[in-house]
């Protein structure tokens, strides 16, 4: 039996991309709290390697850090998708990318300390670049880069974007 | 100058940990858009290590996902407080860490696609373990665990929570 225990759960705000859940626990102490969780659906992320052997980065704008970041494609997966449909949909997307060679490689939790959030992260090989569809809120551009120059971006603190920089990482052993 | 400019900003919704700001801006095509961003204070994560050599893990529910993780001792800077400051309080907090080897090794954004979280990471060499200090929302034990086994759960991705496991491999290399 998980230690909490949920007395009452209710939507207190939302918008088109999350949800705050407003929840009364029961503590394992026999106190009463208050737990909110930002509700939003799984994830996707995909390092994308073109089959010259380079990384595909984006450098993106994010107004909630008011800063440039290094990434890597991304984004949330929609009602009715695979994982795998939405990997393919964000390379797409972001980089103009396809691939016939997406491997799931794991999963993690993004924020447990206030979110529900579920990551997914694959690898894309032999990735062919094509013309990009960004939306008008994604200001980013595309930037194919040697794997070596990548791992010195990351290990050099380069990298801002955590999720980004863990996939990174954790991918670095299945790369050539 | 940003691409993107504020327009007007308003807090829609806010708890004791975190708000919701919302945000009208214009984005460079000239559209109006809405961007929400979860506000939320600078966050440490410390990765203890024991004079023994061993890596202090803890094994916390977390409500947001139902499930227990591994993690390292984290927590939010309060108004106030150094970095090294909200460092050493997570380390006596989660697991009651003593330390004179606090070394700062860098910073991250945790979630920018939707939080302004800036996370910093700390290694803390000789720890010494003592009596926590949990609050009873923080349900939580504590595991000491050898270097190589602690690498042995993040490569096999039994560390899922994704901000622990990126300073555990950022900070591989600075380990013995």
């Amino acid at each position: 039996m998980p230690p909490f225990q949920t007395l009452n759960s209710n939507i207190v705000w939302q918008c088109p991309w999350y949800a705050v859940r407003q929840d009364q626990i029961l503590l394992p102490n026999g106190d009463h709290a208050e737990y909110n969780v930002v509700v939003k659906s799984q994830a996707v992320w995909v390092l994308p390697v073109t089959a010259q052997g380079d990384i595909v980065l984006v450098r993106q704008y994010r107004h909630t850090v008011q800063d440039w970041c290094w990434e890597i494609p991304a984004g949330s997966v929609k009602p009715g998708q695979t994982l795998a449909e939405a990997a393919h949909e964000e390379l797409r997307e972001e980089i103009g990318g396809v691939t016939d060679r997406l491997t799931y490689r794991g999963q993690f939790y993004t924020a447990n300390g206030i979110c529900n959030e579920v990551g997914h992260y694959f690898l894309a090989e032999n990735v062919i670049l094509g013309e990009p569809a960004h939306e008008p809120v994604e200001v980013m551009s595309i930037h194919p880069t040697p794997i070596a120059e990548v791992y010195r971006l990351a290990r050099s603190g380069q990298i801002s974007d955590a999720t980004s920089l863990l996939v990174l990482l954790l991918c670095e052993p299945h790369l050539q």
